[in-house]
């Protein structure tokens, strides 16, 4: 799986880092997904191998404009481009309306394709298609937040032997039960798919959270998973000056939380903009600050992430920076 | 007066274009206009040397989003910076309604600063501040659009010798009548301002056009001014393929319109993404080639706008491209 950073900066762009936008996709496909669309998601989305025609859905973690305000143009972007593949939006209350509202006050009315809006702060909210299952987790901040926990489907192997003794004939029974149909014999004993086929790797699993004060909040779910992206727009020191209304995370707070579920891989993300690269006399705070609190209680593979940084998740769950962007 | 070109694409942006935005200033000074403000004009800015402090007003030509999606994100961002001076922003019906409904969907309810937002598409609409009268012009395109006049107010100077003449008291009476204060003496005359003081220089005048198919609308503006930057999306032949429901223009119909009212400077922007710099055997369409259609009607100053271009219009009206950003 790759995930390729758009924006990485909290609240509001810098000159080397936009506002929030992951792109995700599965190892080369050019099919992908897009989580959170700050303003100039598109824009970055050009510097990238991904584009809107490809674009299979959109997860909105909660309504901050600096997560939400670049849907009205890449959508009308997307339109202007030729698409006419409805465009599935999973987000919670106020994006459906935030979108049809900007459409309507500014002449979209002639879209080529549909727009999907599926509620993601629904109790049972659960996105599938053919490459990903996607579920939420409410997360704390000042409006409602989601992290979103996305599992992979890998292909399916049938055991072939096994099949055979159970008399399943070769053919169509064999494509149904591959897929995951569970089928009926002709002498009624039934033949459930998970008994005669397993995946061709273990399930890829990770969590892209959205703003968030408790990352203890996903402990239940971070076992399963091979990586966490989260914020971390502050150190402990400058969370306490500046207080904690603006229920963001600090990167010992991260840490914690993933050294906790043991959690092999962490990219932090959504830095403050008071964090610069490099170090020095003349840097009050660094990127390197937030780096060394996480790395206090977390032993796994760390990473800053970085505007038009892209990463690849193995299938062993390995995580490695990939350098090219293309 | 200075122009900086924030984004010169149509519609959509491009790897070296973004959409419209464009800064004007009066000389050297850090307070500043925005014509237009396309998604991602906010991250152009980091660019430049204005900030969202010191923008004095921002001026919409129309609602569509490549001319106004980036005012939610302009907005608050200048409010998490700490902006608290009032903004005021001249614009037709919609986009308040845009600004206002997205702030409602997105959590924007503490902006420490009020937005006084002015309906230009009103008849007898009118700006005025300490350097600029502004007025706008009805436009023809697929939505109300509008050109925006501008002129600047150069400092006066007294003619003393006429206003001793006239027998006014040297003091506050002076200070009022520069200030363009007529003023009534003690013996009851009427000193007009006008009659007793005369401009530094002649106010600089030129217009910021919106979406456009019929630049022959600015005919009786266009004689006063020393400038115009008007959308040229097509040249004619493309135009004729592509056919006139977009309602652009062509480079060939606005250097007519300035060569009819003898302009002497012309900027085109707002140009299609199918314009490539360059030229050669494998660019099907360049830039030169709207620059060569307008040069077949019009012999003044030619400028084809690129992304972070500054402009200078002197105090003579000679328009000349400056090379440093900031």
């Amino acid at each position: 799986m790759r995930l390729t950073f758009l924006g990485t900066s909290a609240g509001a762009p810098t000159p080397y880092r936009n506002v929030t936008g992951l792109c995700l996709a599965i190892e080369d496909s050019r099919d992908w997904y897009l989580f959170d669309c700050g303003e100039g998601s598109q824009q970055q989305l050009l510097n990238t191998r991904y584009s809107a025609a490809r674009l299979q859905a959109i997860f909105i973690s909660h309504v901050h404009g600096d997560h939400c305000y670049g849907l009205p143009g890449l959508i009308a972007s997307a339109n202007m481009h030729g698409r006419t593949a409805p465009l599935t939006i999973c987000a919670p209350d106020g994006i459906e309306q935030f979108v049809r509202t900007t459409f309507m006050h500014t002449d979209v009315n002639n879209l080529r394709f549909e727009l999907n809006f599926v509620r993601s702060d629904q109790p049972g909210f659960f996105y599938r298609d053919k490459y990903l299952d996607v579920s939420a987790i409410a997360l704390s901040h000042r409006v409602p937040s989601y992290a979103y926990h996305c599992r992979e489907h890998p292909p399916y192997h049938l055991e072939e032997s096994q099949l055979d003794k159970l008399g399943v004939p070769r053919g169509p029974m064999w494509n149904r039960l591959q897929k995951g149909q569970d089928q009926r014999l002709e002498d009624g004993s039934l033949i459930r798919a998970d008994d005669v086929r397993h995946p061709a790797w273990a399930p890829r699993q990770l969590i892209i959270g959205g703003d968030n004060d408790q990352p203890e909040l996903l402990a239940s779910a971070l076992p399963q998973c091979q990586l966490l992206v989260h914020e971390a727009t502050f150190t402990e020191d400058v969370l306490a000056r500046v207080g904690s209304q603006y229920m963001h995370s600090t990167a010992a707070m991260v840490a914690k939380a993933a050294a906790q579920a043991e959690l092999p891989n962490l990219i932090l993300t959504h830095i403050s903009q008071r964090y610069r690269l490099g170090s020095g006399e003349h840097i009050e705070h660094s990127v390197e600050d937030l780096r060394a609190e996480a790395r206090q209680s977390y032993t796994g593979q760390l990473f800053m992430a970085e505007d038009l940084e892209s990463y690849e998740l193995d299938r062993e769950g390995a995580l490695t920076i990939r350098k090219e962007q293309n």
